[in-house]
């Protein structure tokens, strides 16, 4: 059939971006580029962002400016410069990892990719952890942190990526209390789909870690992550990160030898355009509207063809569906491509690529029209019968 | 007299600023975001840069699009993450810096304070190499480098900060030729002011270095940084780095695991502003016109005021004047400062802020108005007479 179908990605599709070309006319020739507090956002200076960005996206992430840094337009940049720099030069004053031994990683599994590779760039040895519905398994990762050569766990903790769980009220509290041997462990806490619903009246809710952290008398324990990619310009954006005051110090310090300060013109583009959180909370609904179709034609599908045969997630927001197929993911994978129909590669959501039951297709929705994704979606649903076939 | 006067840092003035102004319209809500290949620049996707951009700045600065990676807002963060990455990493195999004992770096003084702070940050031990007229001390350097631990050299080759030189033919030809012993010594070749002319007739030149060091056989000798934040808005610009193929093709396999990739619409905005290599030029023309005067104005004051007493550079390009006061520097920016006027920290153009003769002041012309000006270096010109009467 020549087809080029793509569901490899949680990449918005071309009406997602449409929605925030007004965004593009906020600042022109004739608007003031001051911010609030008179600075020109068109020199230099500000480290970590412009007051009211921290204020807009610590909004989002309920959490206050003061334990907001703005850090350009990745988030994934923010999570890698976090390790890099704990590898370089230390976390609060301990022993730099490059000069350890062995530095270990905790991976709730399936996760994200990108995240992966990170840790594997470092040789950091990362541990599967397997990610139950109410997210990750705490007593595994308690017994783990006694052992001080683990640094640090990866989570993405409302609508993961990919299985779309979100982690409950017990979860974020045992997070919190953690008393991990090593003293430079932090979770790294990826919110990366905190307002990214796909119903209004049916919403996940995350206690904000942060906080709950604080209570438990543990507030250097997380850094939280935060992105404004999916909501506007995928890369065009803007991201940060959110930690206590003292890991903010020691932040701002180190940036202040790494850059010259990030885009605060595009900072202000934002708060201009959103103006509040319930310009997020509107903007994200036009998402919403354009997303759900997408998710609920190919859970559809699913059930028509697949019930009795696999398992899969249904979420209610973020990017991905995960799908299970035990002991074919893999051939399913290759037989998809044959047909034309791109699936996110095989193993990738395990640490090393490696899924210890061939089962994980992660399922990436957004960006196909819903036409090529219906009929992705039965390309998918055949391959895997004729696996299962072969099978027996 | 109450003053607040600031001549420390190389900040462009409000009317710089305005010339670009123009650039916020030329993407508006109607535009096409697409790029010449067809790439939407506002999703995922391109590391290192969309074509266009790479091809504007690499004529920019004299190198072919393919020798050109596109790396976010800030040249330093481009210096910043090359040492971090050969500290982490390695360089094309080599051993990575943080495994060896002692890492070593030829420092051209009176040079760069943000170059010096990283890498110093990363404990790299700094050695100064006194700059000419010419460029910096090359026997010095051919001795320097011998030494297995020296790793690499901070050059701003034309109109040098601070004191505006440019550096010869010859002595390129020599950075070019330099056989190093570490077979990961670097030249970190700071090409900041490449269009930053004062005058139209009188300009200097500098010959290209990647391609003295393909001729020479050396062709991954030298990263080359660049950055339009003083041409458009620093800080939300454009910059990058230029190098050889076999150091693209390792710095973009970092950037894959580092980044989801930098702001294509903020570099898409660059290129349909200014159109083509003219484009720039022409822009170019008008800061001049706004900074010369302002250069022009210090130099004339100190010729009426420090002839005899002081010595001091006139730059044809670039931010800065070096001003030359042996015994006295520190004393003189304490009393400025006491007077209101802040200059630059003594010691700043010095590894470790320590300057052996106590000499260099940087002066920094671009952002005060030209009346400020006037009075700042005529308070400057009273304090040094003070000191020097002060020591007789």
């Amino acid at each position: 059939m020549g087809l080029s179908l793509n569901m490899a990605r949680g990449k918005p599709c071309k009406e997602q971006l449409d929605l925030s070309m007004p965004m593009m006319d906020v600042l022109n020739s004739s608007a003031d580029l001051n911010c609030e507090d008179g600075i020109d956002c068109r020199n230099y200076g500000v480290l970590g962002g412009i007051e009211e960005c921290k204020r807009l996206l610590g909004e989002m992430i309920e959490v206050p400016a003061k334990n907001i840094l703005i850090f350009g337009n990745s988030s994934i940049a923010v999570m890698y410069d976090r390790i890099a720099n704990s590898y370089m030069h230390g976390v609060l004053g301990s022993t730099p990892w490059c000069k350890l031994d062995e530095v270990k990683w905790l991976c709730p599994v399936p996760g994200y990719d990108r995240h992966f590779s990170i840790t594997e760039s470092f040789g950091i040895k990362m541990i599967n952890i397997p990610l139950h519905e109410d997210g990750p398994d705490m007593d595994l990762i308690e017994e783990y942190i006694k052992d001080e050569s683990v640094k640090g766990i990866w989570c993405v903790p409302k609508y993961s990526n990919p299985t779309g769980v979100t982690y409950s009220d017990e979860v974020v509290r045992r997070f919190a209390r953690l008393k991990p041997a090593a003293k430079d462990f932090r979770i790294y806490w990826d919110n990366a789909y905190s307002v990214h619903h796909l119903y209004e009246d049916k919403q996940d809710y995350l206690l904000e870690i942060i906080s709950e952290c604080e209570k438990a008398g543990n507030p250097d324990l997380v850094y939280k992550f935060f992105s404004a990619s999916k909501i506007t310009f995928p890369g065009s954006a803007v991201a940060g990160i959110a930690c206590s005051e003292a890991n903010i110090k020691e932040i701002k310090k180190q940036m202040s030898v790494m850059t010259i300060g990030y885009d605060k013109v595009n900072e202000l583009r934002h708060v201009r355009f959103f103006k509040d959180l319930e310009g997020i909370k509107a903007h994200m609904k036009k998402h919403a509207d354009i997303l759900r179709p997408k998710f609920e034609m190919v859970e559809k599908i699913f059930e028509e063809e697949l019930t009795g045969l696999a398992s899969w997630t249904t979420p209610r927001g973020g990017y991905f569906i995960a799908l299970e197929v035990p002991g074919i993911a893999k051939q399913v994978i290759t037989r998809c491509k044959q047909a034309g129909v791109t699936l996110t590669d095989a193993g990738a959501p395990y640490p090393y690529h490696n899924d210890p039951l061939n089962s994980t297709i992660r399922i990436a929705p957004s960006y196909p029209s819903i036409e090529d994704l219906e009929l992705a979606a039965r390309i998918l649903c055949l391959a895997i019968k004729i696996e299962l076939a072969l099978q027996n």
